[in-house]
């Protein structure tokens, strides 16, 4: 290093220095106050204290994500503060979080999405039982798939939330792209590339104008197409880059999909109902009787006071009395007067309904 | 939530608000001056310009855990100033680490422990593999295990080490817990305990203690005991809390191993030197001349200097002009001058010497 760049840089590393120093002090006023919080939420008198506040945290994460300058990206930024969370709750209370295992699965990467690291992943073998540790009470909070641009519905989810007593008390979204891996070494050398039949044809562009020549297989995932190339060097398969870590294949070509607004969709299981933040959705399933206009005849209230669907999905129940089931999301919470009303009206045309429950939009990209 | 605690939390979490503002400003700050130093780095004409800095963030580290007031643990201070200067780093230069997969590792957990979840974690299926990739430069350092507590010295690392260009510019120790893992639901379902045997040796005690029944079986790895006892739900594996995550195994047991201060060490390696830090080690290999009383003759200089040696570990030679390869650690920074003249008083009565680099001693836990 020159000399007329060294002495810049040493008074930049004391202004950095300085900086620490007080970012620090901060953090630790911080941890204290949150220390202070859990005395007086156990000191209240309740033995089932509630440390972990999801619209409280959604709030926060707004708020940095609004005020933030650029000098860092405001996603950065947001992990930044997601851990300073995390580790001061961690003080209050240290959460246990289940997901569908192994570790390096998108379901893992979204609970350190939502929770940070301060937290426990617990990993478990099913969708069921991610639901089972919540509702034993061996985890804290269970975080699940809900909607999966790959895979759609995700139907073990679906099939867990019609008997569960837990409430959706979060949401959140995860970016997936999909890679193809191979030790081939390079693209040319690649003569069949395997992923699930959804991967494949969410990469068909791509695969048309860079792979002509491949032969396309369709396997039954893409961990499994990952597998395969793993022992097949010549073979490429579709999947995330964490695919590529856990079975040591090369990433040949990131984001291939043909779409890059592919997301998964996750939703946080817990047993208390999460307080409005501000900008909410409401979660519930019902079936309508079985005649023709009942759908549309049930849904009419939300129409009529201006509440905003943001996802029906329907699927057959297996149940004779009524052919399907719809899985709605609204925007706005159930505390809300005017949603808490248009629910029990909608409630009302249903031949069954049960609310799922409201939980902050996700501030996290 | 009562009256009485609703309005002290409230203006706790006002106060919490503020103090949040503070840090993202100071956040900020920082990520600007980070800027700055890049700027300049680039600005002084140097293409190679090093943004990685092991000696300056371990300075950092040390002074954060120093005036650490205990309202948060050092060890998580620590962690968050970890992930602010990886995310600061991010800003200079992103950076590219390899390690020996699959993903959930203790590889991988090292290497985010050393470089924070800002780095891109780039898997390899060999620790000959992270060096390669390092010395081609397809990643900008990389991290390797140096001794393990469970399987002794990794003499694939030593190997790679005798050759290698590059330089250990960084140090890490990572804890390792053995785990009972199994699917068998209890403790007193359990038949068979597989494992390594060495880590079937480090819990001994306790496996006497707790499981005087079972039948104990060796096998080549601990994974590949996690792989057994996932197929057999009367079985139970000693391995790690992230096999059982790989392996979609419970942990019935956590912290088995009779010994609490099981480590393994890993080495950073890179293409440049690291500055001294104040607190730091300098790693070499030497050999020396096929006679008695050779080796003794050849550390002779440290004694005399008072320069302590942290590690001595010989191991057999494939050559046959000498026996032995002595690799070594001692306290100091070879830019010492102090430590300079005894490494040269050293190489001069050694067969052959090889300065491996110096490096700053970890702050991390």
């Amino acid at each position: 290093m020159t000399q007329t760049t060294e002495q810049p840089l040493l008074e930049i590393r004391d202004q950095i220095d300085a900086i620490d120093a007080q970012i620090q002090q901060l953090i630790s006023q911080r941890a204290r106050l949150a220390k202070e919080v859990a005395r007086i939420k156990t000191n209240g008198g309740q033995v089932d204290a509630v440390f972990y506040r999801p619209e409280r945290e959604a709030q926060v994460l707004r708020r940095v994500i609004e005020r933030n300058d650029g000098s860092l990206p405001a996603e950065d930024m947001a992990r930044l503060f997601r851990e300073i969370m995390s580790a001061c709750l961690a003080l209050e209370q240290p959460l246990r979080i289940a997901y569908l295992g192994p570790e390096g699965s998108y379901s893992h990467a979204a609970v350190l999405k939502q929770f940070g690291s301060f937290v426990h992943p617990y990993a478990v073998s099913s969708i069921e039982d991610v639901f089972k540790a919540v509702e034993r009470k061996e985890a804290n909070y269970g975080v699940v798939p809900v909607e999966n641009s790959t895979e759609g519905v995700v139907s073990a989810t679906q099939n867990c939330l019609i008997d569960t007593p837990l409430q959706v008390c979060g949401e959140l979204d995860l970016p997936i792209h999909h890679c193809l891996l191979s030790n081939a070494g390079s693209l040319d050398k690649v003569r069949k590339v395997v992923a699930h039949a959804q991967a494949l044809a969410q990469c068909r562009t791509w695969l048309q104008n860079n792979l002509p020549h491949a032969e396309l297989e369709a396997v039954e995932s893409n961990a499994r197409a990952a597998q395969l190339a793993q022992q097949n060097p010549q073979w490429a398969a579709i999947a995330s880059e964490q695919a590529a870590q856990i079975y040591t294949l090369r990433v040949l070509e990131k984001h291939i999909e043909d779409n890059r607004q592919n997301t998964t969709k996750f939703w946080v299981m817990g047993h208390e109902a999460t307080e409005p933040s501000g900008e909410d959705k409401t979660a519930l399933i019902m079936t309508v009787p079985n005649k023709s206009g009942a759908l549309l005849h049930a849904l009419e209230p939300f129409a009529e006071q201006g509440i905003s669907m943001t996802r029906i999905i329907s699927r057959p129940a297996q149940h004779k009395t009524w052919d399907y089931l719809f899985f709605i999301d609204v925007l706005g919470h159930q505390k809300d007067s005017k949603v808490r009303d248009t629910l029990e009206a909608v409630a009302e045309r249903a031949a069954w309904f049960k609310l799922l429950g409201s939980y902050p939009i996700s501030p996290l990209k």
